[in-house]
């Protein structure tokens, strides 16, 4: 991340100063950071580097109005390291694009880099450097860098058939919430117990560290765009298909401002996004060890990979049906809808 | 990235397509690219990683009229690697984040991909991963991960008071480049060969890679916004001013469509931007031993580090001004001006 000696220096000093008190604790292999043309990272050896990123763009992941800085900068990397501890790794820093109108360098990003340093320093994931520009609307992307023990990752496509289907936690909040900002007028008040799991979801880094150093899951992927959108890429990857049972979807219970949405719940847990659970697969031999909950964090069965190539949802009395995506698709739907 | 099994397929689908036959003897320590959560890379011990990202979007980095897909495509690689080549760094692999409109998810979309594919191919960096969304504008950003000998990066703080300072190559033909398209009426021949500079920029890697090797070089940086706007910051980050002069910057013989711009060739070298050439400092011994050249690339000594925080520019006759900052800062100026 250069620093500019001139008006861009404003952007850049405060993301500078918000991320100068770094523990060093967190991470002593990040050697230089900010300041030069690029990060200097020191590597461990015997590990392997997992590296992602991510899009979070106004009015496609978030909206301007109505989302408050806070969350968006604590989401932007939340969802970013997501897709580490879906390989079952660890974060070692991130980089941070961002692009913003004049408008919003002032409070606006003292209270958006207020977010993403908590999230920094929960997740113990440092800022390495980054890229800032001007522009009218606000676009961010984050590029992740983790680790993980050599041959230790948990990929897609390692799902056998007969293994069981798994999630993580429960399916659905996180979608509830979204609808309940979308319906209010202005922003919401960030700090309602029912909208945390949308705006402030926490990566299952724990978990699907364990789960990997373990080799419990066969195949693991994160769920960004919902069960109905995710699962058919596992089972793609890994060349089987699933049946998932829906008496047996862990559904959240909703209170708060989001408790309308109760009548609706199996929807939402089939088809809502951001959840950023994980999505695994056990052999029928290892999941007699599994434990029903890990670090507090519910492990539901919720089916089982057969041979055919399809996803079978198994509704009440049996009946069985064709599970379609309704997840997120920003292809598919316009930005902002869903 | 992810292989989504919906419309945002055909996207993600062109670009697996236009990289699956990454030659494996490129870069043998990139494990797994591409349809997972995340890509694999294997870490090489005693050496260090460098990672930088880049924005580069529609209005404020290139014209979506006014550039060809297939240059946009070779840039936005060649300029992110710049930064590596910076620190005297070997590029490994690189992710591509994308955001298009659907009406450029066909012919232009191939065609920026073949320009990427080219820009890849020739610098030894691979894709490793990305993630793709739909948008109305164009956007790109693109991290590189690089690798560098343990200690043997060159930083921007390393410049002493007697530094020599070197630039390559020659300065402002990128910027003539960029005057013609603008003032061109539509798409303009991405083949000509006064507007290859602009257009395909080729980073320094192999010099930059020498200079740290050697450990000739005490300070270094890549020109990507201008002599007068990018030399400020090395001796900021070195403690220190600069003295430069005008007689010495290495000027372009512009031809061409581009030769209308001779007369101000001087402002050019000081001001214009995207030359990606490298600014390095050396110390008066080590300059005793450099050659003129390096791999038919002119290094042009044009001036000296000095104890005073400020840049002088010694002009004809030997008058003496302060170098104003007159290159590209996004913040200053509005998108797609300069």
């Amino acid at each position: 991340m250069s620093v500019k000696p001139s008006s861009e220096n404003t952007v850049l000093q405060k993301i500078v100063r918000a991320f100068r008190t770094q523990p060093s604790g967190v991470n002593r292999s990040l050697k230089l950071s900010m300041g030069d043309d690029a990060a200097l990272l020191r590597l461990r050896s015997n590990n392997e580097e997992v590296l992602t990123c991510d899009w979070f763009l106004e009015g496609t992941h978030f909206l301007r109005d109505k989302h408050l800085p806070d969350s968006i900068g604590w989401k932007c990397l939340a969802r970013a390291v997501s897709d580490i501890a879906a390989m079952g790794g660890r974060p070692k820093c991130f980089l941070l694009s961002l692009a913003l109108p004049t408008s919003h360098a002032g409070t606006w990003l003292v209270q958006f880099l207020g977010g993403l340093r908590r999230a920094s320093r929960k997740l113990h994931c440092p800022l390495a450097g980054g890229d800032t520009t001007k522009r009218d609307e606000i676009l961010i992307n984050i590029t992740v860098v983790g680790e993980v023990a050599a041959d230790g990752a948990v990929l897609r496509s390692g799902a056998k058939v007969g293994d069981f289907v798994y999630v993580s936690g429960t399916l659905g909040e996180a979608e509830a919430g979204l609808r309940m900002v979308r319906a209010a007028r202005g922003r919401i008040d960030s700090k309602s117990a029912s909208l945390k799991k949308h705006l402030y979801p926490v990566p299952r880094l724990r978990l699907g560290q364990w789960l990997a150093e373990k080799r419990i899951a066969s195949a693991m992927m994160d769920l960004s765009d919902g069960l109905s959108s995710d699962l058919p890429r596992l089972c793609e990857a890994s060349e089987a298909g699933a049946r998932i049972f829906a008496s047996q979807l862990p559904i959240p219970i909703l209170q708060g401002g989001i408790a309308k949405y109760r009548a609706n719940t199996s929807q939402l847990a089939l088809h809502g996004g951001d959840d950023y659970e994980l999505l695994f697969t056990v052999s029928r031999e290892k999941a007699k060890k599994l434990p029903k909950s890990f670090g507090g964090v519910p492990l539901t069965r919720i089916g089982e990979i057969t041979p055919a190539h399809k996803i079978i949802l198994v509704e009440e009395r049996g009946r069985e049906t064709a599970l379609v995506a309704g997840g997120w698709d920003s292809f598919r739907v316009g930005p902002g809808k869903k």
